[in-house]
């Protein structure tokens, strides 16, 4: 079975509490209950991991390497500066694609520079919580096209 | 019923056999089918237009004020300069969602930057031909949650 | 009799329902009936061209030469970037004020620098349709000026 | 009866003797005169002043706030680092249109960028004289369709 | 009881030790004495947390959503960089000063600019341990007006 | 007795009026009769200037080298720009502390670049009168232990 | 036969009126007789193609693939930011020589950089008419030797 | 007789008790004296003049027009943003020296731009109060060659 | 006996597996055993460390202060820009060397900055593994001179 | 008899072994014969030097002052930095082409910048070895009309 | 026998003189001996050369292309700006190892960027003469392990 | 006896022929036969060189050190980029004075930046060969109060 790793970058455990004019209400939880329920249906394996520390995010990653065909990630802040992460996804070579919950071109000028996009598959950004969705059903597409 | 406009930029009419190695070799019917097909499934009208002309592109845009509740657009090279299309899709308050082809945060440095994103729903980009399906997909959710 | 060119740039046809929070509910209509009963007053000709198309802003530019002594433009969104339209008005030697509707200094930075300023005669900006009338009086002043 | 506030900066009490070339042969005197001459007419009361003094510009818009229903200000020098009167004007809120003699985007790249602009109502500039005249038109046809 | 969260940013723990010619000699040990001393008298809770790990720091700000009133910080190195500490100070919304030792803005380049400034409440910095007692002293003030 | 210089930037005589939802409603009055008192408290001597001219402001630091112990100044507008008083500052050799009312880092650009910072003691800033009265504490504290 | 595209950019077709201390006065006119002869000598088929819109250029760019061997392109005022005109190029594969009548290095800065050049296969500055004839005879050249 | 005018920029009247490691400990007195009798000498007319007010230094230029037939200035901190100043010495027409202390090109950044020099004749920097002896060489003999 | 520590920065663990094209075969265990073998041979004792985590890093930088006599730090991805592990060298003012084992001037933009060089004694980048041996090699001499 | 002199500077005597997937396999001394023929072919002088000294082709230029007609310049490396050969050929004031045989706007950002370029008479660059040729036949053209 | 090449660029044969504070006081007589002898222990070829002049050494690197096997270049001033030197190392195809004797990075802004580090093999620096002996150990390593 | 040595950079041999709207028609034979007068009309020992070969530039610098007690250097186009000639400089610390004959802040943006000037004692410029007399009197003078 393949498997996908969802990574939930810093202060995304907030969500639906935090600024919720730009995030909206939805939480993690419930982000997370959708994934899984995807996964389920799509008999893909899942795992979800949030963190707030680049190093354990870092390490992740690196475990990919060996145990996962894809990975989904919402860097948010460490989107702007974390080159370790950037090369950790370079580094285990495994496909990972970039979302982001609102659309950060409408934000501050220093959200408008990711440093992990040039090494994504692709990006995904400012359709909230159906970020994550559109890039689950992506990977899914891509597994039952392989296993044809 | 409700209508989505699809708006495919300059060159896009020579996808499949322009510089492959970046953009593969789906041509443009190919995408245009699938896209009237997934449309026609969902009970969403569709217009599908290309341009190599600024100007017809932004009569077009204008257009759908009256007449379309969706855009989809790769703006391709317009992407990048073109203010006019910018402030069209700002005019006619059409919620817009941006796509492209390629990842084109890691190709040349003036194609990261995007005068459309700011004003734009959201971006999709580097998933080849899926980023448009993907973006169809999200605006048939949204429309289908609306209707219910 | 002398006649005056007006020139409106892309989306301008879209006055009065565009945006309203930033130019205002006057129509172009309106606008136009004012500068023409405005020139009909001052005895002068008058032409009015609207266009989203770079390359019809500058060939109709290019006909002022034979047919126009002086030009109004507001070049909207190719205030910015149309080089082309900057060499046209270069070109045909005939002088030209430059008018916007909003005071672009009072918004996004990249609508503050005007590729067609240097070339032109002055710029009347912030004024909202009134930036139109000013240009035309002082374009109605020098004609009577020099025709005395 | 309403009031108006003239303000020219630093040098403008040498127009006609300075750079000629560039600002022409009027003098203060006669755009003065030609001001108060068009005040009159209009029934508006009318303070014209100028300094070479950052501070005592900053002091006479401070004073407009009781005093003045519109201010027309050519920063001349200041225009380009003064913040103090820039915050003056939007301290004493009261609108406020910056005027140039010269066109100043056809000059040295210093004399582009204006401190004044964004909390200026609009601007005019390039025409001379006239660019003070046309503030002062604008500014009569707002008072008279408010007396209205 | 009312609590404000103390947090000290890397090498902080070093201080007394650490280049003195810029931090002097005052330990941490003796600024958490006094800062536990003057809650105490201002009968204010008090937490105070030094860590060197980017992640601990963010998480011990989430914690403060629920803990504390008021959040006084020092993010010395993190100050130019951590996005993720931002984040996290406007994710829960509890008001929070920024405080520096040393006067930033007499140093090295890259330490006068910090992205945590523009959601802070203001800044101190340049007083030594000082700058801890006045930021306190303003908490503690706002405090005691708050129940009053 | 030790004294006190207070110096207050342009506009600043405005306040409490003056953008009343970025400086609140105290003005400089209250602001200077809590200073007065606190000085009298701390038996040290105070002198309090206002001035929109900088070269007023100037002259007044100069007068510090013979007059005054310390200097609390808020430049206002002229912290963007003004090399006279930095020099004025760094000639006297009087510690200087530099205050702000608002957070300058969470405003416009332009108000985030100090050319006093480099040569002040340390800065005060975003506490509104608040950041007078601390600057007030920390030097009353210095001039006590320095007596002791 | 071998066939030849040459295209010539906005406002070229005022050549020889136009700005004619910069471009000469010699016409387009003269310019195409001459280029059109020397097709004929070389016995090398020749289509010539002057628009102002940049849509008109890229739709003939993209002809050129199934009808040319080769393109000669005076972009004008399109050099500096047309990448719909550069995707075109780089899309139809057909080798392509920029040209320009003046040395655009010598005049104001925004002519000196080129969106077209890096798909270039050379360029051709600074020669008036000459710049296109030594295209040319570049060209003939190339195709001589490979018929050979 | 000709006559020279000599300014002295802000702060300059500290003198020898500023920053002396920088400014050396030579007074403005001393240079005044110095100059005046280098003035006498030559049988030519001089004028000294200090002031901390840029407006002040604006006036004293215009005044020249009439009355001065050279400038030697030592614009000091305006060195580096009196555009006033700047445009008073265009304005006036007088040839101006500009002159400094030290070697400005050796300290801070921000001294390295000066908005005076474009205008000016030539500078002196670096000498110390030799840099004004040599401006009035240089002056003197320029006056004796004319007198010849 | 002296004691050299090793610090190997994020994903240096995959070394070997990782991007070999760019880093080469080498894994972090052949270069671990051969600087241990080195520090055997010359006498020196040695501390291996490698972690993702910058404040890991930190801390053990930190405890270099009582416990190592010189650094040789591979800081990776935060070269660029963990200022935390440039203020920890700082600040234990121990020697440290930095290296690299691609030539990383030869590499993206974003890798020729390094925050840590200024503090660093000095680099050695560009020779594999070997960039680690040479500056044992160094250090190994440097001791050596030391206790001659 | 005119005379022209070719210059190819630093490295270019390494043509045809140097880096040949850039510049090609002809030598130097194959272009230089064929120059020399068509020089001879159209009864013009030529001189070629070749150095690998900024100096001794300065020194060149400045003997073409009395000694040559124009002059064909393939600066190299010097393009980009040797502003005394600038200032040479703007000194002896003899037209000069400049030449490259690679297309310099597709390769490596700092050698898309010559500061031969403002003062050449044209550039011509991208087809190897015909670079020069053309340049010599648009000199030979000159010649020629000159001479009829 | 193989041979290594050394070039000592511009100044360095003050060495030991100049600005020892800097360089130290080691001459280059003595780092040449050392590395002579260095080289003869191992059985390697050595020549040392220095020069002021960019053509000499430019002509020397190109003299390797015969006649060394690896170069280790210190181009002191040369290292910011001579391309000419970058393009004979990138033209013979030698290695080649960048040395320093100071640690550049910790110096003015200028020295910290090379135009030679991307074509360099590796770079070390600040090791003051330890430097170059570090240089040719790697080398020597190299060739020992070539010629098992 | 005090020995000047007067270094003129490249081109300056070709003074009074060169570009005489720039740099007038005195010769660089007058400027010398006035410096050898002023030389010996003082007692001091002078030396002057001119060179288009920075190396020889650099060599002459390094033998002042035993040579020369003072120089009087106009770097011409060097100014602008020859560190090896401003390290040579800083080398051998002879006091030495930077000379233009034009005003360079009124010309080219490239020619406003001088490497030299850091290093340089002072700096004139502006007042054609009086920059080079005015730099003599200046050392005159020193080694008179030197002698005293």
């Amino acid at each position: 079975m393949s498997k996908v790793l969802v990574i939930h970058g810093p202060n995304l455990n907030l969500l639906g509490t935090r600024e919720t004019e730009i995030y909206g209400t939805v939480t993690l939880e419930t982000i997370n209950a959708k994934l899984t329920q995807m996964a389920s249906e799509a008999n893909i394996g899942i795992e979800i991991f949030q963190s707030n520390h680049e190093g354990e995010i870092t390490d992740k990653i690196q475990g990919a390497k060996e145990d996962a065909d894809f990975i989904i990630i919402n860097p948010a802040a460490f989107t702007h500066y974390s080159l370790a992460i950037r090369d950790a996804i370079a580094s285990v070579n495994v496909p990972a694609i970039e979302v982001h919950l609102s659309n950060v071109y409408a934000r501050e000028d220093f959200r408008q520079n990711s440093v992990i996009s040039p090494i994504a598959l692709g990006q995904i950004c400012g359709f909230g919580a159906e970020s994550y969705y559109l890039a689950f059903q992506h990977l899914a597409g891509l597994l039952l096209s392989k296993s044809e």
